[in-house]
């Protein structure tokens, strides 16, 4: 089943202990398409300005992911300057954002995608996010994404979407705020009472907590030394998922544990390389040798 | 294969979010003890005062717990004040300790147990375990504990008790701590550097990592709601692993994921109760059916 994902299409400038780098294509949608990729037809659908350079328009043509939603505007793309610290690469410290041709944005998406059946909500204001949901007629599975300062300043927004879908991504500290539960297990089920019947909890090197009604799983990261930056780790952990339960066309426990293990796997890929550097050249083989890794490090 | 712990019996006095507990039975040995005596036959090494409560005696002994290595001086016993925040319950509070029979302490043992095959050093000063280890004669696996204090005022001891073990077991913040590295499996890296041949960090809520040359492995801990007190998890989780080694008198690959999975399992009775208010009535029976609901928890 095919697969649109509504989020944001970036130019980042990130300082990680591993260095600086300039106008990286980033964005929660340009990571979510390169791990979903590998598993479905990936749609995205978003906004840029016209300084979006044209070599990353070719790369994601080159990728095999649709952009055809993907709205081109006077004005510059949004931008995010970031940076980590070699102590805590969980938290990232934004320098500086520049909203560009986010500013007054409503939605829009090609006539022809608005049948997709599977369709992520990645970070992006709530309001925009419930709008773009608007928009789709055939929505099988939703899944969400959100982040703290949408928690802090659009909670209300928030709450309402999360009513509308059926699975829920956010990382513990999301998790956390959203719900004012300090243990994972009490918020994952108070998010499930929120609305979404799937609920994800990322932990970072930590892994991933699953929680439904029927069971619950947890499985630790992949082991990984060296991490150069983090950024869209959460997105390519979200496109592994939806991707995996797209190709799969059904949601069931075995399915959705295959499919938190890609997606903890193509996490660990991302944050071992600046922007998609180590994702946009992945194959599937290559994610199936470490995914075989994965499984056996957190083997009982 | 019987085994020995060396490490403290204590009266607690704690206070956590759930009530204040005054005059608990307490210390890594106590802890220790509550859970490898699931496994093997387990003889205790310490020090306590005139002050200890018979009733406690009483019921080491009703535990099959062998405590004749355990020395009576005049004196009080070791006790400790801690406290819990709700909010971070990985870290205790020290409010006040008392040392009493521990000042100036010289280990010793009963004769017969010099003999004993398996010996765990549970947390106590480094050159007091390093004295105890010197009167075993026939040690064939050791493993030792230790704390944030003793790596900041006496690492040099740590550090050469380090040369002497077979199992080094600590907390994620003492491994980052001794090591300087703050990537997780980096310093298990280096603590193994360090001597130890199998290295255990224990993550708190989020489970445990071990590794050593020929592989590693990480569970995620049992999913427990409500913490009560966390004091002693750490020593019951080496209780369990000690005892299931001593059990399986052999230490490879399956045994160890093995015991490591009975030790995550026990260390979650630890924490939902004061003390060893939930170790002390345990039964084989009730850890095998949580331990059971772990394993499908974790798998992949």
């Amino acid at each position: 089943m095919s697969l649109i994902c509504f989020g944001t299409v970036a130019l980042d400038n990130i300082k990680s202990p591993s260095g600086l780098r300039k106008n990286l294509l980033g964005g929660s949608a340009s990571h979510f398409a390169m791990s979903a990729r590998l598993f479905t037809k990936v749609h995205l659908a978003s906004i840029i300005g016209e300084d979006f350079p044209k070599k990353y328009i070719r790369f994601f043509e080159s990728q095999g992911v649709d952009i055809s939603s993907v709205t081109v505007k006077p004005g510059k793309t949004f931008a995010w300057n970031g940076e980590y610290d070699q102590k805590d690469f969980n938290t990232a410290i934004t320098l500086a954002t520049e909203l560009g041709v986010l500013e007054g944005y409503i939605p829009e998406i090609n006539t022809e995608h608005r049948n997709v059946p599977n369709v992520f909500l990645a970070n992006f204001d709530p309001d925009n996010q419930f709008q773009f949901l608007k928009l789709m007629k055939r929505a099988q599975l939703v899944g969400m994404d959100t982040m703290n300062l949408w928690i802090n300043i659009k909670k209300a927004s928030v709450l309402k979407l999360m009513k509308k879908v059926d699975l829920f991504v956010a990382n513990d500290g999301e998790a956390r705020a959203i719900t004012g539960q300090t243990n994972l297990i009490k918020a994952a089920k108070a998010l499930r009472r929120m609305g979404p019947k799937l609920i994800v909890v990322k932990k970072g090197e930590h892994g991933v907590l699953f929680y439904c009604d029927q069971f619950m799983f947890s499985f630790s990261a992949y082991p990984v030394e060296k991490v150069v930056d983090p950024t869209g780790a959460g997105d390519t952990f979200a496109g592994g998922l939806m991707g995996y339960l797209s190709k799969a066309g059904k949601v069931n426990e075995k399915v959705l544990r295959e499919a938190a293990i890609y997606a903890t796997t193509l996490a660990s890929f991302n944050v071992e390389g600046f922007g998609v550097a180590n994702t946009r050249s992945l194959t599937l083989k290559e994610v199936d040798a470490r995914r075989k890794i994965l499984v056996s490090f957190i083997q009982p």
